[in-house]
């Protein structure tokens, strides 16, 4: 049997590369004889700068920035090797992530994305041709404007007053000025590599779709949401683009509509610009069964998480899709619809998260091995 | 489809009926349309009096006795319905059963079986002419020398002086005189309902498999297997039957022995007493899939646990055999030889014991639903 073993990292745990060594394991603890092939995938978000400098032979450049709460944080973009032109990876995350806003009191109205901008601000200093923005796994909700001010741009109110907190203060905002900003934006190529499925405003917005994730009470979302309204109308004032309903503007806090609408930035998919396509398309083609996995699997699954994408890309050619998770949250079901046929918990038992997460490669190798045995079973049962 | 549905109950947690409602509803999330036969199996540990005063149309009669620890317990003894002979079964852990003694400082050592004579007393004043003993779960190692002391025995030291602790004293005893032992016991059935693969001695014996679980330290394994070998020999010179490798003898610290070495009881497979055989085995044998679960899968359980008999039974007529376990443990792949072709666990992912355990009839179906679209997706596979 020939397996491709996709998985992306499970956050705050294990790269991607890890998870797909512990899955291979698994495999050939059922199959010993199983051809393998490990695609661990960048989903642009925590871990990826680091992913992809080591995947390149690239180098990872610390820079301190400003966190998402005001603190320093030590950060650093990749500078990445094996490309025809000087390509910097800057990862959201990395200096406006989740994991750095302490997680009693988190609040996504008052964080900024100010560090991503000072990130950029630091990949132009080391002269580079192209700059790939990774989202994902954002703690903000300021449609980029932090980022957008640390790149010399200026938010003002209806007095004229600058604007320098969070995104919920966004919903005062009446011009953007943007006579300060960084002449080298213009220069380079600035690529968003978003999730498609996340756009800035409506129904499904970011506000409404991550707000809660992020720490925020419906109050807050509604609040945000709002925000997302009034700073999606003044970025169509500046650049004519109608970002609202963008796919991959919502893409970590709004931060892609932001740096489209002033920075010059294209909003790309993530899996265009960090996946190449026609090799996972030969593999997927070739294989008898597709394994992917996450840290959790989920209702947000489906909108364009990397389980969710592997399985439609292996649909395509007809191919078993089988998703790991480290969790299995609300509204996981909603995932059947993306061509996962089935998905498994990686835990033995009951456990605390610490503990899951210190024995991940154990776990996710047994899991797997678990899993498999029952999909071979499922070989010898008899049709309906 | 036809499923027949075996499980146990999951200790201080779901009873067995429970447990087999819920697979049954997660095998119908998936297929809707099977036919599902639940056969929910009691092994005689604890909440084995509750089910089968339920099932048989019984009634729990109320018992105050000695706990392991030599506080007061409420215990209760079960008179079955549905019988030809006035039957009553006795649940040995509702008297003296591992979750009575407290978490902190459990030690197999020190506690006793006493509270189990004293149900033997009530049912024998009930006037039964049949009493079950059933065994599992319990939270002593004491040969079943405080159910005989509660029955009337007196067990002495070289001295003459009568011991009266735990299990570890029982290095000491010389001679035990039975001339106090209540004349009732010779006109009733006795039947211990037992897990055969359980002996009182040797490498397998009951302090050993046992010892550590019920919270015993190396050191004081080895004290309890040489009492153990001292009460083989007692009860040997008493009855004249060599019980320190007899199927059952283990069963609950060593109960089977001391009931069979001085109150004549019968040592029987619990599977041949507390299940129909040849019913079970016509379900079995019209299944395409069968379904069993215990609490915890592990090492322990080829060793005569219900998911390892239901497995041996099935695969007398070649069916497929899956396990739910609220936990896998150490050593769970040993139970492969018992005809188990797969397991999976319940949890979602990370949880607390507490929330597992609240939580465990929606963990069981779901986890149920995942385990079968894994199997149903199996059937999908090309053949390697």
């Amino acid at each position: 049997m020939r397996f491709v073993v996709a998985p992306t990292g499970f956050k705050e745990c294990l790269p991607a590369g890890a998870v797909a060594e512990a899955i291979t394991t698994g495999v050939h603890r059922v199959v010993p004889e199983a051809v393998t092939t490990t695609v661990p995938l960048i989903d642009g978000g925590e871990g990826s700068a680091r992913q992809l400098a080591e995947t390149t032979g690239g180098a990872l450049v610390p820079v301190g920035v400003t966190g998402p709460t005001g603190d320093p944080v030590r950060a650093r973009f990749a500078l990445l090797g094996d490309t025809g032109i000087r390509t910097a990876f800057v990862e959201m995350a990395a200096a406006a992530g989740l994991s750095l806003v302490p997680a009693d009191g988190r609040d996504p109205g008052s964080t900024t994305s100010h560090g991503v901008g000072e990130l950029i601000t630091a990949a132009l200093d080391a002269g580079v041709e192209k700059i790939i923005i990774g989202c994902g796994d954002s703690g903000t909700c300021d449609g980029g404007a932090g980022a957008l001010r640390a790149l010399g741009a200026r938010i003002l109110d209806v007095t004229g007053r600058e604007l320098v907190g969070g995104g919920a203060e966004l919903t005062r905002a009446r011009r953007i000025d943007t006579t300060g900003v960084d002449p080298r934006l213009r220069e380079v190529e600035l690529v968003v590599a978003a999730n498609p499925a996340n756009v800035l405003c409506g129904p499904n917005g970011v506000a409404r779709r991550y707000g809660p994730q992020k720490g925020a009470t419906p109050q807050r979302v509604e609040e945000l949401a709002a925000a997302m309204r009034v700073w999606a109308d003044l970025l169509r004032g500046h650049g004519g683009k109608w970002l609202s309903d963008a796919s991959g503007g919502g893409a970590s806090g709004g931060l892609g509509a932001g740096l489209a609408g002033i920075a010059g930035a294209r909003l790309e998919s993530r899996f265009d610009v960090l996946l190449d396509r026609a090799w996972l398309d030969r593999l997927l083609a070739a294989a008898d069964l597709v394994i992917t996995a996450e840290g959790a699997i989920d209702g947000t699954t489906a909108h364009g998480k990397v389980p969710a994408e592997v399985a439609r890309r292996a649909k395509r050619h007809g191919k078993p899709v089988i998703a790991l998770a480290g969790a299995i949250g609300a509204g996981a079901e909603s995932s059947d619809d993306t061509g996962i046929d089935a998905f498994a918990a990686i835990t033995s038992g009951p456990m605390e998260p610490a503990d899951a997460i210190n024995r991940a490669p154990e776990l996710i190798a047994g899991a797997t091995a678990r899993t498999l045995r029952m999909l071979l079973l499922g070989r010898t049962l008899r049709a309906a």
